[in-house]
């Protein structure tokens, strides 16, 4: 494939202004900004690579750009989105979110790492691929969500609806990229999801904090409560929670032994002296993959401006996510989490139903694992890590659980130091050229 | 005193003038904003009545705009303060917070009721006597100062270094006003404080909600630390905290049964079916005055707009005051506060000091606290209030306390709904005038 390579070099300067373009765009779902326009502008560029396209669409939720291109007896449905997180706070950006900056080798913005530099990345080599190698040798599916950073709320509607539409020998996931000992990463699954906002309201406004000798606080009802979810321990007190929790197959432990842990790094990293219970290796591992959490994402009460302000608030509002594994329901979740509250004395506590996914992990010896991890031995020369689960969360459930195609993450331009969801997300140029040429070998090792 | 009544009648306009002129400079303490602007402005006006005017000051506070006027055997202390609490949130309020605003009788603007309001119109009835009744018959000393809302930092050193330029014979407390039953309100001392804000630190930046499953989360550890402070039964749990509660006197309780409950109309008006504990009447007034809090002002961590942000925060800080009835020390509050925190294993949370406050309560029988009920009995026609203390704080102890001046509130146009240190602070005008007389009045009785 060295004329795939003069191609891709030859065009560096036009890929790197198209995912500005796209950078451009603060396409933030939970603000619902800026979402036509991204969509529209994906279903444009892969129309200049001469696919045929369409947007789905369910239940009024974001659109989904859709798009076929190539022919072969192997389909495989390319999952990415264009939505992103809020850059939120601003102020810790060291250049603007939403204008791709480079740096010492690293191209910082929102949504450069998740997701928007893997789809023009994988939109590029199929365009080098057409360039040089002439026809694809597979068929191939593009399926972009606009929801993926709000739980993929109509996702499963639009899978449902459309599902002959999306079937597919294997799905290659919107995640992919190197580790922190720069060894490529293929994963088969995914965690699922069920994120709410709790809300404890008191006097009908803010009051002088006086009063608090005989008005009730939401601050202190919220900080109850939530106590009652998980204490010091680490265990969530919910219960059933832990009931459908399935445990690791004999072939996913087995991939756990082959993944390096690199605690030392990760600590360093992280600026922490120790980790949680001080876990260390397998068994921090183990714990990350295949148990589930419950997080505090944001809380908010009162006054939280500079120095003092004596208020007795009139509400607090606490974001929370719990990570589900298989075989969680976050519906479930839910329903214990109301009757967990009601129980402890806090049904005055709202719960906003923020969203929920399910939980999924895919065959590790399936077609597209196999292509993800042939290619990546091709492309970086080194073992690539097989995770059989990723610890993150993505809709893997309705898209390929659910329509039986199995996945695999890959052919995409992460490394440890993302900071995806946080302020400075960043890729490597360096990566985004060679995860050029592993989508452009998957393609290759998947039409067999 | 009809001459008095006509001249105030002819300046309302400038009078109200004057108010917007100082509710404009948004003078927050916390902030920073505004603070040599507004002293100079205080300092200006006293001068025009004709009083001679220093600022005090000690390790670099904000100024105390001090002023004498007037000569006779008995000196009355006037405290006011011209800082304001901050104006947020800014979207909850009807009209710009630092313009003045008429609607429906009423005036809104930050500060307007708490405490600019009865500063001006203090001056503005001793501008009125001097007009019509001549010389003053008493010595008056203001005392205005800028650090209130910010627990009167610097006071306590400006009271001790200049003590000898502040004693009086009695002092006139900065507020004043009627009850929800149309009643005069006197009172004669102050609860204290204590402000912290409690900050929990995790890794060193924000990182994806995924690694909590091995990630110390400071939003957790924030909650559990602070459900160690105080439960659902609302006992502050850090030992030693209720040690030096001083029980009430005879006096004081015997004052207590004076005082109208109203718990149907608060009820009301804070859009509550029921107080903390069910309390009610006399039992609720006894807790109010006499007990001290623990109250959370404000909660932040992490994503707190709009939708969901799936994030694991690596900050979380709580606002916390503390009221302190006598002979609680603010210090010692403090002091008990890191211990328990250390003993309940939360030695990583770091504890702000945002100021403290003695508390105080004075004698009920001096010569202020009869010319205040006096003149309040003449000018409202109705027999006043007497509170044996405020449920709020404010720097009694060193100002009048530690040097031996007897306090009583008063002379002021606070009214039950004034929503001080909330948005849409108001007065109502008909109060603003009639505190004026009762000023003017409070001047002839404590003249003697």
């Amino acid at each position: 494939m060295e004329r795939f390579a003069a191609y891709v070099e030859s065009q560096r300067s036009r890929f790197l202004a198209e995912l500005a373009d796209i950078v451009r765009i603060p396409s933030v779902a939970a603000q619902n900004r800026g979402i036509d326009e991204t969509a529209s502008f994906v279903e444009q560029r892969l129309r200049r690579l001469g696919a045929e396209t369409r947007l789905l669409q369910a239940d009024g939720g974001n659109p989904m750009v859709y798009a076929t291109i190539g022919n072969g007896s192997r389909t495989l449905l390319i999952y990415d989105h264009y939505d992103v997180q809020p850059a939120e706070p601003f102020e810790l950006w060291q250049s603007p979110p939403f204008e791709l900056t480079e740096r010492d080798g690293k191209l910082y913005g929102r949504g450069v790492a998740d997701n928007k530099g893997n789809l023009m990345l994988r939109i590029q080599a199929i365009e080098a691929w057409l360039a040089t190698e002439g026809e694809l040798p597979i068929r191939i599916i593009f399926a972009v969500e606009g929801e993926e950073e709000v739980s993929s709320r109509t996702l499963p509607a639009v899978c449902r609806e459309y599902a002959d539409l999306l079937r597919a020998d294997g799905c290659l996931w919107e995640t992919g990229g190197v580790d922190i000992n720069e060894r490529p990463v293929v994963t088969c699954g995914a965690k699922g999801i069920q994120y709410v906002e709790l809300v404890a309201r008191g006097a009908s406004y803010d009051l002088h904090s006086s009063y608090a000798t005989f008005v009730p606080n939401p601050a202190w009802r919220l900080t109850w409560a939530l106590n009652t979810l998980k204490g010091p321990d680490g265990r969530v007190r919910i219960p059933g929670f832990y009931d459908r929790v399935r445990p690791p197959s004999a072939a996913d432990l087995a991939a756990l032994t082959t993944i390096p842990t690199n605690d030392e790094e990760l600590l360093a990293d992280f600026g922490l002296d120790e980790f949680l219970d001080g876990l260390r290796g397998l068994d921090r591992l183990r714990r990350h993959l295949f148990e589930p959490t419950c997080t505090i994402c944001g809380l908010v009460s009162g006054y939280t401006g500079e120095g003092s302000k004596t208020v007795l608030p009139n509400e607090a509002r606490a974001k929370i996510d719990f990570r589900l594994v298989p075989d969680m329901e976050p519906a479930e979740v839910l329903h214990q989490l109301r009757r967990h509250l009601d129980a402890e004395g806090f049904a005055d506590i709202e719960i906003i139903d923020l969203g929920g996914e399910h939980p999924a992990r895919g065959p590790l010896d399936a077609a597209i694992v196999q292509a993800a991890l042939a290619s990546a031995r091709e492309v970086y020369g080194s073992e690539p890590i097989l995770y059989p689960t990723m610890a993150g969360t993505g809709p893997v459930y309705p898209l390929c659980t659910a329509l039986g195609t199995p996945v695999a993450s890959g052919a995409g331009c992460g490394y440890h130091g993302t900071r995806v969801h946080s302020p400075n997300e960043n890729i490597r140029l360096a990566d985004y050229w060679r995860a050029i040429h592993w989508m452009g070998s998957l393609i290759r090792h998947f039409a067999g």
